[in-house]
């Protein structure tokens, strides 16, 4: 595409480094912020510049948080033996919103992929299974709720090894067909794991 | 939705204020940027910040541009006597890569909207209306590519109306089946017009 000035050109470019936006989106974003005052670029900038310089991490779980221990770390109300173990952030988030999960967290930051050249020393492994090993956590039953990808399950099977020699339980979250969702649209896979992983009715 | 920090907070309620992203889309760029070295959040923000400080617009056409002239306007090769109004700067990209036209561009900058308290004094008109009296331009044809809404329809009947006067052609562009589209699938309106205004075959 053939950009009316290089300013617009430098902005779509960084814009479109984005996850999900193409070129297409990032000129729509990028001529908005042309047509609003200048205050709106600066208050978006600030933000992000702001949030990237000054975010911090629970040393504990390792999930974003604004003090050094997280606010699900740090409640009172939190079952600290059970540690769910998930990639992202935003996996905390999700399972929060359920509002079915009364433990805690634990952020390993991604999955083993050595296509991408991630190897387990670059998770979040080592300090769970030091958070697990400490005698007075007390820790009963770590939850895998890893992507169930070749990469998901492949972290996951590194961490229950890792675990075997403490007196943990290690689960993983139920993988089947999703509510709602009806039987001839799913896919084998998940089909023959709902089959596996039947659960007694009632 | 419950976010871990108030810096992600801030940063995804700037975020989502952009066109067309919604909060779960924010929070998956923000916390991207959270991920990736703090360079790019830089690289990203100074490419907005210094886009919406030096951006300039082309004196004639109102077009985004480097110069006082844009390049198109600028160009010898293009036809000073046909004109093309345009909503955004973005329809001048979308004309431009179809290739199909020669002309120059106006940017009247949005339409008349009462509802959104546009009215025509808030767009670039008179300044059309100027450059098609001005007797050196020889400004022979008008196309208005406004949007085929009840805002763009007013938009160019007031265009019209104000180019009245002036020894100059006003045109609109085409309305009908796009090309590749099924009659089954076209809307009403647009099938309508489609007949209405019927090209001879050849």
């Amino acid at each position: 595409m053939d950009y009316p000035s290089k300013l617009i050109e430098n902005a779509v470019n960084e814009v479109a480094k984005l996850p999900g936006i193409g070129k297409k989106t990032a000129l729509r974003l990028v001529l908005h912020l042309v047509k609003e005052p200048e205050l709106k670029t600066l208050a978006l900038t600030e933000a992000l510049n702001t949030l990237r310089r000054q975010i911090r991490f629970c040393t504990t779980c390792h999930n974003i948080s604004d003090e050094e221990i997280c606010s699900i770390c740090a409640s009172a109300r939190r079952d600290r033996s059970i540690i769910c173990v998930v990639e992202e952030c935003n996996d905390v988030l999700a399972i929060e919103n359920t509002g079915q999960f009364q433990g805690v967290y634990h952020v390993v930051g991604g999955v083993i992929s050595p296509m991408n050249g991630i190897g387990p020393s670059d998770l979040k492994i080592e300090s769970l299974v030091q958070r697990v090993s400490k005698p007075s956590a007390e820790v009963r039953e770590v939850i895998l709720a890893l992507s169930p990808t070749l990469e998901g399950d492949t972290t996951a099977f590194y961490i229950h090894k890792k675990l075997r020699e403490y007196p943990v339980k290690v689960t993983s979250i139920a993988r089947g067909v999703p509510v709602g969702g009806e039987l001839e649209y799913t896919d084998e896979i998940t089909l023959g794991r709902s089959i596996s992983g039947r659960t007694l009715f009632g």
